[in-house]
């Protein structure tokens, strides 16, 4: 079936700004309130929040096979579980029916009215219910930049690196969207030279510019997804700030991994933008060498190449550029992680969420934390304002935005921003 | 609120035998599916699975604040969430109307009818939906043998572990209840001295003898739970085995942690057994030294007498006991779990669950795994059948039984019992 949505040439009677993340060819899908505390399934055009529940409702997804409150969820993991074909119907359809040639909704003022909400109007809500959260560390940059700042500088990569796409399993409860405060966590860090541990607020707290992939139901639990199908099962990719305590991760992460140094918060942006809208921009990943195993190998082009910016704003300050990415540097793809997560018949269901791991690109303002951009702390940022920064000071907001161009369309992500507060101190 | 249920002279109508794990004073709570093929929420008395929903719909819960169908659904993530109070209120409730002098449902045949079937013709399920599942890592015993297997014999415990109940992050999707068989898994390992891994069966699948405790909502995400508070926002507990593969486990853990080695299974046994019940089998833990950090300490009986046992039957053959351990040689309390796991300000959810880790006690035959029964190997136990076992093989099958006993009752879990099966194989 082909994805007439992504028609370049098409436009929308919606009005959109030249420079929007959100033309007629993004159609991600959301979950919001409106002001009337209805929630409901819905998807973004220019500054236009569409309800899709109330689309449905006027019979505008007729002929496509729904239950019959399919978009009047407050998850879309029910809608994610249809699967590929659903998935393409639907979005070819929203782009039907808001095509500037098309006058069904365009020009019937009353359904206009109940479907179609200014952006600032409603409140985004986390887009899924995510039953299980894995985060990957699949950046060679990255793992090698971490690897000499606290291994070995000649053998910055671990040995099984280059063979497995690394991973592990995050905490879910903590997945907040964009615009959620985080507080400082408090842990236990080992002072420098010292044995004995102490417990406070971390002192080095840290984003990590990520993505990750939403997936659908895609095996029962046993059996494996071959790298060859594993695409057939990604939906669609948000944004991802991974909120990290390097202090506390010094400490407790041998030898079961990154614990409390992590799961005090990880931000997503809202919108989940489909791998049908991404279509356009795949692009070839880095080679592998050496081969991966045969379950991983792939041919062909299964990166994709999606501009990545980091953004810190002091209180009450202006936004610093800080961090210039693109998820075309990682190492694995997408495909070959769930392949990999899957290998051992571990199940995978709709609404699980999948972190890339931290995005380092090759130069150094590409890198894609505070950890690797000031070196641990050795060469602090400059802002604008004339402060310095090491790690993240409380009330510092950080703002990951994410977008991909050609010479005919642009489909972005919006943004994942989220400020961080002082440690909770109980009354 | 006292804790009726728990008088230990207290005999049932209903008939029990004299080992069974659950006695009238028990009354633990899980999910079952009927012969008519109707999930509700149970309760268990000897043989009789008791059908809660029915009783409430028959109004013996009158008086009590529920919601109308807390009991007709096919989780207890609800009713764990009303909390500690609604709890004891139940379950005192339960203890009243099974209590051999009460005529009140005894003697209505009609209603018993409805309520009660034997335990033979239910058919268990998960008793939660499990949104995040956290293990641990609290046997002293079992982290020593651990390190001096894989790292030093002489520094076996490694520096945090004295400071940190040291935990990570597992797999809810492949949690499953007892009787449901688990594939070998697939994954990567390398062989000995050699630098290139291979993919195919795991050759080193072992069980990891634990329990695991399930919370009810505990807090807003950034703020804590304090040590002193903990307990009460623990449910009940569960027998868990957490399937490992050693070789995968080996070969992917460093830097991150397990992750497929882990996340191809996990079992538990289906019916929780309340804190309550368990109350009068408080016992002291090991003496913690160097004192855990203010936000650690506590005071009093925080372990628990429980019980355990491992069972190894080959197909079609007869059990043979490999491991008898108890809970009681845990060197980190639930509590100290729970507060540790919360002093960062991560949010727990009603119906997540947290895994001891592996419990060993100090005798070689309380290990907690084949790993250490058989010392990597090199000491196969030999079974009654004539044949030995490094690890598990294939159609072998796990049963893990736990109970708590004193001088006037038994309160049991009842068992995980789970069959290996041979890798799956893709048609």
């Amino acid at each position: 079936m082909p994805i007439t949505a992504n028609n370049p040439n098409r436009k929308s009677w919606i009005d959109v700004q030249k420079d929007s993340d959100f033309p007629i060819q993004n159609i991600p899908f959301g979950v919001f309130l409106t002001k009337d505390d209805i929630i409901t399934i819905g998807t973004r055009i220019g500054n236009c929040a569409i309800d899709l529940g109330a689309m449905q409702q006027l019979n505008y997804f007729e002929g496509i096979e729904l239950t019959d409150d399919m978009f009047m969820q407050d998850t879309l993991n029910d809608f994610i579980s249809d699967g590929k074909k659903t998935w393409r119907l639907v979005r070819n359809r929203i782009g039907d029916l808001f095509d500037s040639e098309n006058p069904k909704l365009r020009d019937n003022k009353a359904h206009r009215d109940i479907i179609i909400f200014d952006i600032n109007e409603v409140e985004m809500q986390l887009p899924v219910l995510i039953g299980d959260y894995t985060d990957f560390y699949s950046s060679k940059e990255h793992a090698t930049n971490v690897g000499k700042m606290f291994r070995d500088p000649e053998n910055a990569l671990l040995p099984n690196w280059l063979h497995i796409p690394v991973g592990y399993h995050g905490r879910s409860s903590t997945i907040v969207p964009s615009g959620i405060p985080v507080h400082r966590p408090m842990g236990q860090t080992l002072p420098n030279g010292d044995t004995q541990p102490v417990f406070g607020p971390s002192r080095l707290v840290d984003f990590e510019l990520e993505t990750a992939f939403i997936t659908t139901d895609a095996n029962i639990m046993g059996e494996n997804i071959p790298v060859t199908e594993a695409e057939d099962y990604i939906f669609g990719m948000v944004l991802l700030n991974d909120w990290s305590a390097r202090d506390m991760q010094k400490w407790e992460y041998v030898p079961l991994g990154p614990f409390l140094a992590k799961n005090f918060a990880s931000s997503i942006s809202p919108w989940i933008v489909t791998m049908d809208a991404l279509e356009p921009f795949r692009t070839k990943g880095p080679k592998q060498e050496p081969a991966p195993l045969p379950y991983l190998q792939q041919k062909g082009k299964h990166a994709y190449d999606i501009s990545l910016e980091v953004y810190l704003t002091p209180n009450n300050g202006e936004p610093d550029l800080v961090s210039k990415s693109n998820f075309k540097y990682m190492y694995w793809s997408m495909a070959q992680q769930l392949a990999h997560h899957t290998s051992n018949g571990c199940k995978v269901n709709s609404g699980d969420m999948m972190g890339s791991g931290t995005i380092s690109g090759p130069t150094p303002e590409s890198f894609g934390s505070m950890l690797e951009l000031t070196w641990g702390g050795k060469n602090p940022i400059k802002l604008s304002n004339g402060t310095e920064r090491k790690f993240i000071d409380d009330n510092d907001t950080i703002t990951m935005k994410g977008y991909c161009k050609n010479s005919q369309i642009r489909i972005g992500f919006g943004e994942v921003s989220s400020k961080l507060l002082p440690s909770f101190v109980r009354k």
